[in-house]
């Protein structure tokens, strides 16, 4: 398509790099934004370059924080004895939303995905690792909260092996039927699990 | 939902700015510029600041430009007896991209909604109208390529009471049942409209 300026052409390009979003949206959106202020592309664009340039991680979870200690790992209201794995900040917003868990959390920045060229170097596994063994026997559970898709299961498999020597207990998330999912639309390996890893009724 | 970082946060509330763009999607695309390197942000900011800061506007057609007069303005090649009146750059792309047309343009900015608060003033029909009074009678013809919504039928009624004292040909682009379509699933409007403004078949 030939664009009637330049400046449309660099922008639809610059948004369209990013994932989801094609050429025809990239336009809407640039569009968007020459009938808005000039103040609102000036505050989107700083916001974009700020966030890039001044971000900073959490040296103890690698979540991204405001200063070098998270708001989580600071507190002390948080139980020290639990680290939940997670893939990245998406999945500590989400477990956080059910107030379900009053643990730590430890962001590896992603899942091995050999496909993708990330391996085990690329995530912070080793971080991890550190974080346990300067812990002296603090920590006590490893909860996996990873995506049930293969690069989950295989990133699952690998800190399993490197975890193998520290006296820790390791667990997953359940799987299941989720709440308010209808049996017979759940696919077949999902029902599977859900049979054998069935739990005692609670009849309260 | 409470984010870990300020810098995110911001970037998620200006992101989710953009039409279309909800507070999940925002923070999808945050995280993943936090991926790429620094200059991709950067190139991304630019190029939003820029486009708005910098860009000109035809001073004949009212469409994007980079210079005072548009490439379409300017070419030899168009017949300047055609204007063909759009909302927005993305009807001219539409209707270059077709390689059907070989006038030149009006790009309204808009088209009449006072639901959204956009009346005549804030659209380009002064200019319009100006530049078929200074063109001397070159214009022979204007072409209405206008959505076929409340909208865009209300700017096609406004604009053919101020152009009613030219002696200028009005026309619109045909509605009918769309190359491809089935006419069974074609609404009751269209397929009514396509039989009362039928066609002499062509047998070639």
């Amino acid at each position: 398509m030939e664009y009637p300026s330049k400046l449309i052409e660099r922008a639809v390009e610059e948004i369209s790099r990013l994932p989801g979003i094609g050429k025809k949206t990239a336009l809407r959106l640039a569009l968007h934004l020459l009938k808005e202020p000039v103040s609102a592309s000036e505050a989107l664009g700083q916001s974009i370059v700020e966030l890039r340039k001044q971000i900073k991680y959490c040296k103890k979870c690698m979540n991204i924080a405001d200063s070098d200690v998270c708001g989580i790992c600071a507190s002390h209201r948080r139980e020290e004895s639990t680290i939940c794995v997670v893939e990245d900040t998406r999945d500590v917003l989400a477990i956080e939303n059910t107030s379900q868990y009053n643990g730590l959390y430890h962001v590896l920045g992603g899942v091995i995905s050999p496909i993708e060229g990330v391996g085990p170097d690329e995530l912070n596994i080793e971080q991890l690792i550190e974080r346990i063994k300067s812990s002296n026997g603090t920590v006590a559970e490893i909860i996996f909260a990873l995506s049930p898709t293969m690069e989950g299961d295989t990133t699952a498999f690998y800190l399993t092996k490197q975890l193998k020597d520290f006296n820790i207990k390791i667990s997953t998330i359940a799987r299941g039927i989720p709440i308010g999912g209808e049996l017979e639309y759940a696919d077949e390996i999902t029902l599977g699990r859900s049979i054998a890893s069935r739990t005692a009724y609670n009849q309260e």
